[in-house]
């Protein structure tokens, strides 16, 4: 049996090698966009999105490399979320994974641009799966029901007393969406049945929830250098956080029995044994 | 016969329709967002790249509703490339069509994401016409290879002298290149055979470039009101433009020849006319 760290470290590698194939060179003009996009894209994280989305494929029985470029794509769209939540007119965020933001390397302009292009090329990476639902799913789970959408509540939150259901619309948007889009193209990509889909977006949604409550947590009680970026940055701008809602304690409970009901949600024919050391991995990131 | 102007304002009555249903309302949570996206979307625009897909769409033999979605498409994609293409920190434009831009009522932020928001639910009705190649064409085209390129080329350019090269480069990405692939979605939604889809990306790659040839021009030579933004902006900001490469008069020789290369490509055996008028309009412009 594998551990959680052993499966993402083995995905990392062949994730990497194929998002180093799929993306333009950097000497491939124009020369700067591309050193923008690759400069964010390998500039570390567990690759975790796409990662689920490979996991998924093979839980649902699919054989073959036709996975890897759209799990690639989900990569590419959680990189372009980065860099634009980490623009000064954002989060303004001069850290990220321990290296400078994109926009303190390159400029503003050059950021946001090659967040557009990490954007589009995602759907270009997504598109070669051939299954036109796994790009409307993609489109629905960044826009503003999901991604956007988080980001856009969590930017008016900061505004006002923090809210049980804000702070949930903030979350599901934010992380849940993208980590249950992931889980579901790889699925799909499978051509799995509805029962399955629909188990495992329950699946993403529990555990994508408490992904991002533990990280909340983590923003509070871990190191600088093991976060790679400052931490009580969350407190600092009066964010809503399940932690600043319920208190650390109480959002540990809840984060933990959403993993509980994350594993649940798998139908029981199936061998979920690496969701579920997945899901054990997200919780015990907490303390 | 038509003009262009009846068959420009004939297809924007039909496409606002579209937009108008096909957008989420401003009364969707989260609602600043909405209000952002159908501020920038209805802030006027001829809808030229929908309305080149829907008649590109008819001349094909198209028939039905099915083209409206991604035509629609189309122009969520040009209005998120206006927003991005004024910030402060790109373009710095406060007005645009007459109105003021889209960071000047909401910010920087929410701009941004609407521009995000915009892209997304772009390729979400680029996906409702059911063709994996319409996805993977427009993600191309709006990529580091069109539109993300010809911004990037745009912006190095203020720091150079004008160069044919570049300048061409400029405009092939910031503008044929949607104009092109809007023509090639019309025409791939009514399953064009493949010699007119590439007659058709010629013509859009010559009538694009020429529309831009045509827009450097009257940035030095129309008044402020019929442009609905301040002119001269390019000269000021050292922007290489084909007036800046070639002097206003050769430019508009080679627009003009341009226009006939794009009418000379539509094939012999097909009724071209409202092309031909299009075209001629793009030229006409110019006095």
């Amino acid at each position: 049996m594998k551990t959680a760290n052993e499966i993402l470290n083995e995905n990392t590698e062949v994730i990497n090698g194929w998002l180093d194939r799929l993306m333009p060179s950097e000497t491939t003009p124009p020369e700067l966009i591309h050193k923008a996009m690759r400069y964010s894209v390998f500039a570390g994280g567990k690759r975790l999105r796409p990662t689920l989305a490979i996991l998924a494929f093979k839980w649902a029985g699919g054989k073959g490399n036709s996975i890897f470029p759209p799990a690639c794509a989900l990569e590419l769209i959680h990189t372009y979320s980065l860099i634009h939540d980490d623009l000064p007119c954002m989060d303004d965020d001069d850290l990220r994974r321990g290296k400078p933001t994109s926009h303190k390397v390159f400029g503003e302009a050059i950021a946001i641009l090659a967040g557009d292009a990490l954007h589009a090329l995602a759907f270009e990476l997504a598109a070669t799966g051939g299954k036109i639902a796994i790009v409307s799913s993609i489109a629905r789970a960044i826009g503003t029901q999901g991604l956007v959408g988080g980001q856009v509540y969590d930017m008016l939150s900061e505004r006002s007393a923090p809210d049980q259901e804000i702070v949930e619309k903030i979350h599901m948007g934010k992380t849940a969406a993208l980590i249950t889009v992931s889980l579901l193209v790889g699925a799909m990509m499978a051509d799995a049945p509805q029962d399955d889909l629909e188990a495992i977006t329950k699946y993403g949604q529990k555990m994508g929830l408490a992904f991002q409550i533990i990280d909340d947590i983590l923003d509070i009680t871990a190191d600088e250098k093991t976060l790679g970026k400052p931490i009580g940055s969350d407190i600092q701008r009066k964010k809503a956080t399940y932690p600043a809602v319920y208190g650390i304690e109480k959002s540990r409970e809840i984060a933990l029995s959403l993993i509980d009901e994350a594993k649940c949600a798998l139908p029981k024919n199936k061998d979920n044994e690496e969701f579920f050391t997945i899901a054990d991995f997200i919780a015990s990131r907490g303390y």
